[in-house]
Order: C-alpha cells, then structure tokens, then sequence
C-alpha cells in the first residue's frame, strides 16, 4: 500500500436510499482510460484509487469507444479484486462505435439497452454490473420502454441498480411514476455535472427528488474541467488537457478561452485560491471538499491520469471538517451562484 | 457497395412509439428465399439491401416451410453483420410443416408460441429476434394467452418487440386491454396488406391504434403482388409471378385474370402511368413512395427475387419528397378509394 | 400404421378455454407402465395410440414410484417423435418413493411442487411437460402457495399448463381468486373421475366453473374400472384386474365383490347391454362414447395393458354420433342419476 | 442407526402457514460446526440428527466465517443424503470475512443478499437453500429494497422461503406491507431467541403475527446458552462454553458471572430442578419441551458438539406430553415472566 498509509480514512455514503455504499471519492474512466492514458498508467491509478478505499469505479460503453471498459475489466482480473469490495458502473445511450450503423446502436430502446449492456459486459469481462446508467435522455423512446427494459436487466442479474446521467427531474419524476404504476425498480441515481460553477440542476431543479424518490447523486466534473484548480488562471498551460485537445469538446472550449464564460470562472477560480491557502490546501482540494460537503451528493467522480492525481485528491477529506457554516458563507460570498429555493411544489 | 453507391439515402423511422429504428423500406422473404428463389439469389438480395441501408429483414415460420429462415439465418451468418445493426422479425401461427400431426403446430398457443419460436431461433441461427408477430388471428386461443406468452417470450430474452399481422382493430384493443391489466408489454407493431389498392385497414378501421397504443406498422404488399407496377396491364407476361404460380393464392388470383377486380385494378395501375411519368419514375416507385408518404407506415416490406429489384425498389426514396399535397390529390382522385373517416369514438 | 389405418378419424379438443388442443381419447399410465405391464407392452401400446391420433399422455410421480414416467419417457425417445406433436402430463403431489422420508416428498408445497417436477422431467427426459397437474389437493399448504410455485414452474420454461386433479370446485374457485390477484395463470385443467355411475363432481360441482373459468376436464376411469364394459356381471374373471388385484385399492375393491354397491353398478351395466347391441358395439364403447359426447370433456384417459385394448377403444368414435337425443334419453332412464341442477348461484 | 433406535420418534410441524415441513428440532451450527469443533464431530452430530428423524439444518454466512457452511455442505455431499429429504438454511447479513473491505459485504443491501446468497450456496455445494434469513435487521437499507431483492432469489430458484431473524414485529409488519403491495413473497419465518428466561418478544410481541401472515418460528437459544440445563448453578464448569470463551460474546457474559442477571436466572433454574425430577428427565429436556410446547414454535434449533448431545435433546419429546396444564402452571409460577397480553390492535 506503500505511500497510500498516510492518506486520509476513505467514507462511504449511501447511494441514496439505497443500501448500497459507495466511497464518497469514486474513479471515472472517461477522457482517460483507454483512451490518451496508456494502460499501465491506468492500472497504477486504479490500484492507487483501491488502496486508498476507492470501492467505486465508473464507466460507459461511450468512453474511448469502449476501450475504457476493456481496461477497467482488465485492472479487476489483474489484481484480483474481490467482486463485492467493488462497485462497477457503465452506462449505456452511445454505442455508435460497435455497429457499422449508427441506428439503434445508440439511444434507450429496449434493443440498445440490451445489446448494449451484453456488450460492455463482455468488455469489462464481468457478469454484473452494480450501477447501470441511462446515459442522457433518449427523447425519442418512452420512458416507460426505457423504465422495463432496465428492469429486465435487473431481473436477469446483469444489473443490481440502474439510473440516469443528465436526466431533467421531469424525465426521472415520469421514470418513477411508470416504475410504481408497473411494480417495478425506479432509478436510483442520477450523474449530474456539479461543482462550483454548475450548481442549478443539483441544487435547484432536483431538490424535490431526493425526499421523494431517494435519488442518490454520483456527480461529474467536480473541478470543472480542471478550472476550478485554479491552473488555467493565466492561460492554458502547456501539459494540461485544453492544451493538447483531443475531443471536440475540449478543442471547442480551449478556442474560447478569455470569452466572458471563461473570464467569469477564472475570476472565481482567483479569488477561491485565498480561502484554500487559509486552509492550508490546494484549490483542487477545497474544490473538491465543498462538493462532497453536499450530503445528496453520494459520490464525487474524479478523473485521474497520474497516481499523484489519485492520492492528491483523497487529500480533500482531510478539508472537509474545515468546511465551518463561516467557511461556507465565504465561498458563497465569492461564488454569489446559490440557485434561488423551489418556491413550487407537486 | 458498387453498384448501390449512387442509391439514396436510407431513411429509418421509429416503429410506431417504441425505441426502435427501421428502414422504411424492408426485405421479406415471403414466396422467395428458401423457396422458388435459389439460396445465392437469396444471399445477394439481402447483401444488396444491407448495402442500401436496409436493416430490416423480416420472415416467419410458414415461409417456404422454414427454409426462408435458415436462408436468412445463413446470409447474416455468412456476410459477417453484426447482431446490433439488424432487426430481424420472424411470424408464428402457421407450423404444421414441423409436425406429423398439424394439431398443436398453429395457432397462438401458449405451446405453440413458445415451441415455435423456439424452432424459429434454431432455423435463423440467432438467440433472439428483434420482432415476433402472431401471424394472423388465432379465434380459438384467449387473446389473454397469446399476451402472456409473448411477455415470456420477451422476458426469456428471446423477443425484443411483439406484434401482430393482419388482426382486426378490435382483437389489437383488446391485447392491449390484456397487456395493460397485467402490467405486461403490448403489441407494439401490426403488419397489414396495404397499397393504393387496399387501404380500408390502415387508413379506417386501424385509425385510433396509431395514437392511443402508438402502433406501428410495417405493411406488405406495397405493390399488389405487381399490379401497381403496370405490368399486368396486358396480360400476364410470361415471366411473371402469376404465369408461373406456384403457390394457391397465386395460381387462383391468376386464373381469375379478366374479371371485374382485376379490370377495376388494372384500370387503376393505367391511370397511375402519367403520374409516374410526369415525376421521372416507373410505376413501382411511385406506388412504393405513396405507401411511405403515410406516416403511420414504419416500414413498406418488399420482395425481391433479383439484386436489381433491391436497388430498383431503394429508388423511391427520391420520388418521396416529389409526393406534393398537389400530387397527392391527383392520386386520390383516380384512386377514388379514399376510406371515410371514423365517426365512432370510444 | 398398418392395423390402425381402418380406425376412425382422431378428434381433438380444446383443453378448456385454452389454445392446446387434445386428442379426445387420450392414453395414461396409472397402474399399468412401469408397473405390472412389461416394458415392450408399454411401447406397443404408447405406439399404437400415437399411431391412431393420441397425441396426450398424461402421467403422474406417483405411478409406479415413478417408473411409469421413466417408460414413457423411453418410449418418446425410442421413437423419436416430435416434442411439439405431443401433449404430455405429469401430477405432483405423492412423492414418497423419491426420498428416505416422507416429509416433504408429498403434498403441494413450494418445495415438493419444484422438486418434484424437477425429479418428473428428469424420468421423463424432457425440457417440460404441456400439463402439471396437483395430484389431489393438499389443505395443509394455502392453495396461494400453490398457485405461485405452478406460475414459477411455468415461468421457469418447465411447464406450460397447470390444474388440478380431484380438486373441489372451492378449491379451484379459489386458486383462480390467488391467480387473478395475482396476475397469475389459473388452472385451465381439473381432471376427475367421470362416468356413467359417477357424474356428480363433472355435471354438477363443477357447473359454475367451466364458464367462469374456461375449466377443461381430462377425465379419468371412463369405464369405471371395467364395471361399464360389463365384464364383472357374473363374477371377477380370471384375467381381470380384479383377480389380480397388485395395489391396495384394487385388493380392497375386490374383496367388497357382491356388496350393495357392486350389485347396483352391475345392474345398471347389465341394463346397458341392449342398448351397445342396438348401436352395434360393445359396452365399453358405449360408455367411452357417452363420456366424450359432454362437451366439457376435453379429453377422456384410457388405460391399456393390450395394443388391441388402444383400438378397440378408439372405435368409440364412431358410436359417437350414434348417442342421438334418443339414445341418450334412453341411457338417462337406465343410468338413474342425472345430478339435479345446480341452484346456488355466485 | 444402533444408538437411535430407541429414541422417540420425530415430530415434524410446518413452517408457519407455509406448506413446509420441518422437524421440532434441528440442528444448528452456530459456535460449532467450522468452528471450535472438529469436522469429524461435526459429520458425526450431523448423522445423528439426521437419523434422529431431523430435516432442518441451519446455518448463516456470518458461522465461524463461513466455515460452518462448508461443513455442513460436506456432510450432506460425503452422506449422500437426498435433498428432497433435506431442509437447509443460511443467513445473510454479516459476510465481512469474505470481503477486503467491509463496505457491502453486510447488510440487507440487494447487492450484498445476492452475492452473499451466491457465495453461501457455493460453499454449501447446493443450488438452492430452502430458507433465507435476514440475519439481523438492517436499518440502512430499505425494507422493500430487501423484501425485493429475496423475491430476486426465489425467483432465480436458489431460495424457496425468505424470512428474518430478530426484526422486530413493525419491521415484519412492514416487509409484508411492501409484500402484498407489490404481489411478492412476504416473509415465513422468523428466528427469535426463545426460552423459559426471554419470552417478551415471541409470546408478547409477535403475537399478532402468527395469524395475520402465518409467520412461523425457528428458535435459537432455547437452553439459554446452558443455564437452563442447570450446570453453571454452582459456577462455571471446566467443560463448559464460558470456560472456554472463544468468542466475544461468551467472555464478556463469562466476565459477569455472579451479577444480579445471572443470579436471577440461576435462581430460576434452580427452582425448575424439582420439576425435570418430577417428570423423570433431566433441566436441559424439560426447558427443550417447554419451548417446543408452543404452537407457535416451529422448530427449535440446538446446537452439539457431541453426537449424545443430539440423541440426548431428541428424548425431550417424551417429556412434551407429560407437561400438562398443572405442570405448566407450576412452572409458570417459577418463571414469573409471562407477557401481559397485547392491548393495542392494528
């Protein structure tokens, strides 16, 4: 376990109002795994993440056209993970790379999610998957068709528990409805982005599901691409991922750099740095800490590309007691985003 | 793809309101493949359709005694297709070639469902088709019967979507009154004889299907066994389907040639002939065409006994867009057929 | 087929309201298969029936401590018929021969009910039996208990049909109350003893049950243990059952020769005589024929230990048409104990 | 069977209102079997319960790690038993010692009931256990999400029953609620500790229980960890558990010897001496027949760590008809402990 013994003490959250615990820190596969990563640096990040308690690992049949899967599955036979210490997820909605006709090999119908699942199972060399994600909305398939066929995931042992990724508290509130109306399982968790600088959906237009429904919520993007670490303060540096652009979404964003949108988070990112420094962290960490402070937030997905980055990051647990009701006043003073209460009800 | 590079676009469309993608144009396998056709006939008409962007296939059990099964199993097998990019449909009703004893080898039993399909699987080499269809009514099982197996047949995981072919309003109402009771799947699909010729079904007795269970259809017999493509329009060539009929109905709808439905027919494909004229396109694709200009056709499924014919029939999808209102009401008046609408509610 | 091909046509029936079809005679294996009749007799009988249209066999645990399903079992391998042209049965409830105690080896528990048919289709070498019957009812186990392990069986792909046999008409009203809130399948099937000396059960308890449920019969002991074939009027011949009598019923029954009860069923076999002579049959004939010509008889079970017993019963058929409203007239005034209607209603 | 030949013969009575039987008294392997006990002891405790007449073994993941599984497994394999002749249990909610990390490998999670389940059933070599506990009630995880995830195994086949052990009545009241509402199996049993000195929770509070879901008894402790054979009357023997000590539990009430609990359990068992004199049998019988008295009480599971222990706790069943009215009154008298009856109804 080598230089994980110092780290701080790993938490487990439940998901939701499930009985299912996931670390509060989990490790997500997307740009990296399989990807611009080589593999062996992605088994080292894996191993760092296991060792420092991380049980949750995230994926989709999405990510590096499904290389991200391979290697995930390939890390769990490599080390011998135990099966129940772990908690796997993908998520299914993009799988326009195994077909040679983007029809049907994408979306949320009964046939997509079928297929689909069989097939990140394959790749991942598992027989289950834990969480299984609908990955955006699928405007065009009833959500009921979506609400069965995860069901009979479900039902065949493929799946312990399913969600959403991005979902409007609409489309997750009709999810539940045809899951009570038909005596089955409704989603359990949603993926939202969530951080600093993106906090409507979290804070605002879920309010009502958490009570409701016990939506649990393994948030992306805590650090906002890496914005809110502070690093892009004066510029794009040379090693950082707006740097070498390899998606097309990162290449569009990195070419905005100094529009409004960006001048508005880096002022931010700027004046954070002062509280981190007071309490004796990095703006990562404060970062962070202020996301896993929210308790519907039942784990906080990071990306990691270098070992460092798996063990800097599980620092943030050490700051979240730091994180007073003053602390947070401070922040919000900064932020000056805090999304206004529901006043409706249903 | 040779020869089918400068062929349209293919266009796909939801199957009525579920999530799954069709051509609109298909390729069955009705009096052909298995059947008077040779098997490499067979292997380079569907090679031509998956190479103009069909991706339905449609078959069943009666077909050519199951042959038409095992020809289609073997092509998707032989050319490599990956499952995901196919919906493969197969009918069960009509199995009395696969017994002694035609007793217990029709109708929509739960025995014979299951059994059928079962041997259906087998002869297409596949696990699961995407589509099963009850092939026809069956007066003398419980419509509550065939509803449940259908929902086994789904929740074995050896059927995506289940419908029905040529079932009246009423018997479609009522399988959905079975499925919606017992918070099972509903026939989400209904495969209907329709053309210029023959549209009381699809356009009068199906018309409140469409919106209150969101069916879909994927008619037969776009063309009238050929009449709408004007070539019986003096006689029946000598190459033809009727000069060389096999089959029953074939050999008794030939022998009745001359009398009053086919001249009222054939009056009908003459006066056809300048439209198609006027639009640049032979008889077929403009018949093909009009059937695909009604919305609530998810697919128009055709036959093809020549790779020609495949990418003949692909033509029509630029006679679409040339279907003006204007157009179309040319069309309606020398068809003269245009059903009343329904005045009931219920 | 050689000496069958003189013998009437085989007629079907519908099993109830369901959409399997029965051979109107069907053949069992009570106390003869695997019991006191020889292997090869077994085969030749179980031949010759499927030779004259039988295309049910029904079955049970209890019969020969399971041997009986063992022969019949090896009589469809040996001659390679075709699953889905038969209908085959078995009957749980009287497992005892199965385990070192009889705990559990009996009765219409969830245990017993899968053990048992598991043990079942492993005699029989199939994947599934068309019919499971609950042998008798067992009110120490809630008929919920029951009707949910049946619907487990048959979801489980081992079973297509379930009911009952010997069951009350409460009973069975009641299963089909559990299966209806429970959205479950109801049993389609009850098989009871029905002849012309015991019509209570079949014309009067049951009267409610085949409109309301749609209740099929397979009916069993048509000739009344030989009394209707008029073999007993003079004394037990040497050959006969009764002579030889294995099992305990037997004996028992034997052993009341010339009490009141055998007097009565004697003289109304007697009585019958004329009426077989008028019709040009013998009286076993006339009693399987007056059996089947109630329409709610789906199917009577027959047993033979002789290839010329299978024939001869199935000449029955033709005597059918014979039973005018005349004749049956005539039977009634002999017969003497037409079961009053029934005057409850619910 | 030698020794057990004179042994009283067996009572069998069924699991609550289910169709299952199971003996008075069975054989558990908590501190036991795997544990502290040699293997060979183990088998030979084993085959005298079983030739004893006992059919219900029971078990738990949490057993000397699982160890008391693979024992018991081992046994049933290495003596051929059939299991059909068997009633197996497990237990699930404590797996920590088959994990790395004790996240989700307890509590009654749907993850951890299926992959404990799964693990338990490989290490007792079967394919189903015919009852499931909720071993102990876990107050993280939604009730329905448990009573759903049981409902999973039965219908996997790998359970027959589900039921709890020490929830409280409100939390088996609620587990049926969720039950009913969703049409699944609400739970059979329950496993209370029940003797002369801890009656509250099956005579007080369970009491409507029994009637309104049929729930069965299989209790543990009826001896109260040995005071009640009367031998710690005089302080701790050489021999005995508390001498001993293994585990936790039994040091820290080793440590408490001579406290005002113990003492008024001892008193209490020194009174009872004159009663087991009276009736001719010794303390530890005459407690095992005072449990096995109540109705309610379908079996009463004991442990052995020698084969007399077994053939010894079978001779209470002769002790059972001698505990009339008087004597229970006598001994009602001594105990002083009865539950005043529930007042309140639901």
């Amino acid at each position: 376990m080598g230089s994980t013994e110092q780290l701080p003490k790993m938490q487990y959250r439940f998901l939701g109002r499930s009985g299912l615990q996931v670390s509060v820190i989990s490790l997500g596969g997307w740009v990296t795994y399989g990807g611009h990563v080589g593999d062996q640096i992605a088994f080292d990040c894996m191993k760092a993440a296991f060792d420092a308690g991380i049980n949750f690992f995230d994926c989709a049949e999405a990510y590096a056209g499904g290389k991200s899967e391979e290697v995930m599955g390939e890390a769990i036979k490599k080390f011998g993970w135990k099966r129940n210490d772990l908690v796997i997820s993908t998520k299914i909605n993009w799988g326009s790379a195994f077909g040679s006709n983007p029809v049907n090999n994408g979306g949320l119908s009964r046939k997509h999610l079928i297929e689909g699942t069989n097939a990140s199972l394959k790749r991942l060399q598992l027989d289950y998957v834990d969480l299984l994600y609908c990955h955006r909305p699928d405007r065009n398939t009833p959500i009921e068709e979506t609400v069965r066929a995860m069901n009979y995931l479900i039902d065949q042992g493929k799946v312990f528990y399913w969600g959403t990724s991005e979902w409007n508290a609409e489309e997750i509130a009709i999810a539940w409805q045809h899951a009570t109306r038909l005596n089955m399982i409704g989603p359990v968790m949603e993926q939202p982005q969530y951080n600093m600088l993106a906090r409507e959906k979290v804070e605002k237009e879920f309010a009502l599901l958490y009570e409701n429904y016990g939506l649990g919520l393994t948030i992306f993007s805590p650090l906002k691409t890496g914005i809110l670490t502070g690093k892009y303060n004066d510029g794009i540096p040379e090693d950082s991922r707006y740097a070498n652009a390899k998606d097309a979404f990162s290449k569009a964003k990195a070419e905005t750099y100094g529009d409004e949108v960006w001048k508005k988070d880096i002022k931010t990112a700027r004046e954070l740095k002062p509280i981190a420094e007071k309490l004796g962290c990095d703006q990562a960490n404060l970062a962070m800490a202020w996301v896993i402070k929210n308790p519907n937030v039942s784990s906080a997905i990071t990306g990691a590309s270098k070992v460092e980055q798996v063990t800097r990051t599980v620092q943030c647990l050490e700051i979240l007691p730091k994180l007073t009701d003053e602390v947070m006043r401070e922040i919000e003073d900064i932020l000056g985003n805090k999304p206004a209460p529901l006043t409706r009800r249903f």
